[in-house]
């Protein structure tokens, strides 16, 4: 650590000679390792940018150039090169650095980072800005992924970037994954690039053979002419968008980024320089299971070995795995769709069987939407699994692709609720409010595996439109968790237990630690608590509101998201909408703000849903 | 019209001999133009893909095959063509066909239409679909304009289909046009590969020319080899797709339309065919005023005079344009933004004074979006106008590269709430309910012109991170619109009115209607009504609600927008909380169903909420 431990700025960065990168990139690669083998992070993708960020530091003024980290998870030496080596422990820790760039962390963050395919139209945005008002020096630089660069808004933003950059580099980092293998027809055309680059060679061959053949010089020139105008304006895909091309470079050799960075760095107007890079780069075990080492947890950096978590309890995402594909033996309409997700949502249990009933689009949540809406169409039942927070990017794919279609799609909403390290960008906490307002939607969310694995059923009768289901970043409760299929009634509760003062209505897992709050209200005083796992938020089950309206003065709402427009506020409307003017309702769940990293107990403590904050609120009614 | 008064289903289509097929082109062309004429609709879109609509009914085997109109405006051929002609005369009107394709209309229309982007999708999705269900003939074809497929969504499709599809065929109807000129860079490349054919010309003249030469022959060979391969490979934009290419051909000349389909019709894989048509085709006003003649209202077909509207009030679109014309006249770092709606949202008022601060990003809400956030990190005041329905493709970049960057951004919500005659996919219901879960947003609505003025220039101060003005598709109220700016507070209500019964707390435009309601209400009764103009959805004015919480236990709330998860439920979340037990709320606005077609008015009655619905709840608070 000679050179790291010196370097707090990248202005102590430059100070460095060009031959002592080397090492400095082997020192930070042994540092992240170091760090993330004690303290989880997303490893594979910052193994693999190490060269690219220490280039773009040492040779881009920074904070005054602008830096816009795609996604943002393989941001960590950037983090590490801009003053927060020595908080780097606090990394995805409450009140610690977040795992994703973050404007009011750091004026090096020039942009938040979190969702993919942001970064080109963000960049453009600091570019026109600079342009506007008289930044003239001002470089801006958006670095994205081969798997994000598939995204539709990077498309958006190099269709726009083609006629209004001024000083746009975007750094196409092509490592060939996202969490998964990346898929998709542009992964092909990135492989040939890069492989063949034929598209070079083929320029520098006509124009060799050319000179050597004088007997046709005349006839060639006018020839050589119109194909190089050719091949300018069509000959690349980039270049259909306006950008000059340059790659293919090797992305971890820092000499070689260095070489290029630096030629291109005068050149104005959008261009793109195409690295290819390994994730995982450095260490052997992440280079050779890279899904796996995304994000590997605690590990041990000798060995390799990842810690193994020794609970026997399923993740609700692995329900529905193992449930889809229970499912899909039976009825030959089902499939499943997924954006890039598979090992994240479990499809791939789906995938390993039945590999031609599973469709991974790539990182594009609308069109995973819309081409679900296209399939129910004609003839099929997709399961479509997305998570909360990229749900908002197919939201209204939802509305108008499935909903006013008025086909059959399941929409299995994986993350639902807060999620914990991953903090405010990955939090899903919206779904069910944006969901409540559209019409024909079914909004639904189990209290454990049995009622996943029962709601998956029932949606797979079809029959009933768009049918949300989400459920949480979180292991089940159930060790037996393999029941019998029971299909369940749209719109109905299920009585957990019965009481007659205070009246409990929650909805999803966060249901499992409002029984235990209740157990411990009721042995702690002599308050009687009637439990009601609401199941669906919409539609309300209104003959058991009906009866609480009737009975109960007292009502606790508990959800695992958003307070403002949730499923709350829509048992207020029911109790307002039929006069039930004497109950009074206390709605948990999210607040209104923002809500950063941390573990998840530490944030429902926060937010005031934790077994605790529920027993209080209980305990309160006591009067 | 011989020809087409015989024609009800395709199958009459199928009968006419090729020869026919131009006077049957003529003849529809003439149907279209003298049915709109005094049925407004869309003209110039539908004019231009006449005989690409006759070609495809009369090649394909429609409905088995599935045609796919992306945006669907330009689908009145093929509604004239599938049963609808005769009652073509109730396009558009309450309880007529819609003006776009709509499933439950016909089996014809395989996919609902309306919004941009998402045919290459959807008909991907009916592929898939035909494969996994055995379908062997069924054919899928995608209808996209130049602008639509710059929209993102359009090249995940893309990047989809070229390693899924086994028989799509997109046609890229190009007219170069949105409902405004199109832009982008893609935009460029069209028009290069359209008017130069170098991409085609350089293939022949480099084979022909090789030919020739024989003394060079076993060079180029080896060089026309990997040349071949190359442009094949990555010659063309939609080739790196791996999608073949074709075009382009003239999409308004009946007989090379037809001959080219044939010639692709039994090619599988994904492929694309590229035609250039006239927008407005064959009606010389329309042809020469591309822009207005989109959907130019009543005209007379003789003259080509449009029938111009005598009412001296703006509407809030125009509103919008002066007033940040004006802003931008003394603060330099406003700039607007529209994601192809310069005519639309009136941003061409400000684009005609300073049109390098007014960007036009194509249809692309979502860059539209993500680029104002980035202009916002680096010194700009960003007024980014978009369409409710519309904003809902945006929705994540609004929560992610806006609200949680902590930038000032403003959203001006154009056609917010009902719109008429455009129906269920055009009306902007949802956006106060799935703003409002969101934290760190303002939503805001004016009563009328001088309140959006007001808003508009309150906003302009920035500070305030992500602030929306929402307003309907709809002339303003006052003759004397232009004030003198006020800086509004935020979160401020006003109160139009007092009085002692009942209060009626409203927002946005649809308030001067409960005035006049109200009015009435008090003339015909001994009622006394409190008349709130909430002004802000979010923040809500809490000192206004404390007041009406502790007065009044009657309160009807009124919104142009869905109850659901709306400003009304937001009353209630704060009634409830703050103890308010005794007030009761009727809330009036959209109920929990979709909206069709029809004329706002109608519409308003319909939901319940036009000034006779109000007058009555009002009377019935009379007891």
């Amino acid at each position: 650590m000679s050179l790291l431990c010196n370097i707090n700025t990248p202005a102590d960065l430059k100070k460095l000679d060009k031959k002592e990168l080397p090492q400095l990139c082997q020192e930070i690669r042994e540092f992240i390792i170091n760090k993330l083998s004690h303290n989880p992070g997303h490893l594979g993708s910052s193994l693999g940018t190490v060269e690219i960020t220490v280039a773009l530091h040492y040779l881009y003024d920074t904070p005054n150039d602008k830096l816009v980290w795609d996604v943002g998870h393989q941001a960590y030496t950037h983090k590490i090169l801009t003053g927060r080596r020595e908080m780097f422990d606090t990394n995805r820790k409450k009140d610690g650095i977040s795992g994703f760039p973050k404007r009011s962390e750091s004026e090096y963050d020039a942009f938040g980072g979190g969702h993919a395919s942001v970064s080109i139209s963000a960049a453009l945005g600091m570019d026109v800005a600079a342009q506007q008002t008289g930044q003239n020096k001002t470089k801006c630089v958006a670095i994205i992924g081969d798997g994000s660069i598939g995204g539709g808004l990077a498309f958006e933003g190099l269709n726009n970037a083609g006629v209004l950059a001024k000083d746009l580099l975007v750094i196409l980092n092509d490592n060939d994954m996202s969490i998964d293998p990346n898929v998709g027809a542009l992964k092909d055309y990135l492989l040939y690039i890069t492989t063949s680059r034929k598209y070079n060679k083929i320029k520098y061959k006509l124009k060799r053979g050319f000179n050597r053949v004088p007997c046709v010089s005349r006839f060639v020139h006018k020839l050589w002419t119109g194909l190089k105008s050719s091949l300018i304006q069509s000959g690349n895909l980039f270049e259909a968008f306006h950008f000059r091309y340059f790659g293919t470079v090797d992305g971890n050799d820092i000499n070689a980024v260095i070489s290029v960075l630096e030629d291109m760095k005068n050149i104005g107007g959008p261009k793109l320089l195409h690295l290819t890079t390994l994730k995982g780069k450095g260490y052997q075990p992440a280079e050779t299971s890279q899904t796996a080492w995304h994000a590997p947890g605690l590990f041990d950096t000798v060995t390799g070995k990842r810690c193994s978590d020794t609970s026997t309890l399923l993740r609700y995402q692995d329900i529905f795995g193992h449930t889809i594909t229970e499912l899909a033996e039976t009825n030959k309409k089902i499939v499943g769709v997924t954006p890039a997700m598979p090992t994240g949502c479990s499809l791939n249990i789906m995938q390993q069987v039945m590999p031609d009933r599973v469709f991974d689009v790539g990182i594009a949540e609308g069109h995973a939407v819309t081409f679900s809406g296209g399939m129910a169409t004609n003839g099929l039942l997709p399961f479509c699994n997305i998570y909360s927070t990229f749900m908002q990017r197919a939201y209204d794919n939802v509305i108008h692709d499935v909903v006013m279609q008025g086909v059959d799609v399941v929409f299995c909403i994986d993350r639902a609720g807060i999620v914990g390290e991953d903090g405010v960008t990955h939090h899903g906490l919206f779904d069910i409010a944006y969901f409540r307002c559209v019409p024909n939607i079914i909004i639904s969310s189990p209290l454990n595996e049995h009622e996943l694995r029962n709601l998956m059923y029932t949606a797979s009768f079809g029959g009933n439109g768009a049918f949300v289901i989400r459920y949480p970043r979180a292991k089940g409760v159930l060790a037996d968790w393999k029941n019998e299929f029971e299909k369940i009634e749209i719109g109905t509760s299920k009585t957990l237990k019965e009481g007659s003062d205070v009246a409990v209505l929650t909805i999803g897992p966060i249901g499992n630690m409002a029984k235990k709050a209740i157990e411990r209200a009721e042995k702690d005083s002599n308050i009687s608590v009637k439990h009601v796992d609401m199941r669906f938020a919409k539609p309300l089950d209104a003959k058991i509101l009906h009866e609480v309206g009737k009975t109960f003065t007292n009502v606790i709402t508990i959800e695992d998201g958003a307070l403002a427009g949730g499923m709350g506020s829509a048992i207020l409307e029911f109790f307002n909408d039929n006069q039930y003017n004497n109950v009074k309702v206390e709605r948990l769940g999210v607040p209104d703000r923002l809500i950063q990293h941390a573990h998840i107990p530490e944030l429902l403590e926060e937010c005031g849903y934790d077994e605790e904050a529920i027993y209080r609120a209980i305990i309160d009614k006591n009067i």
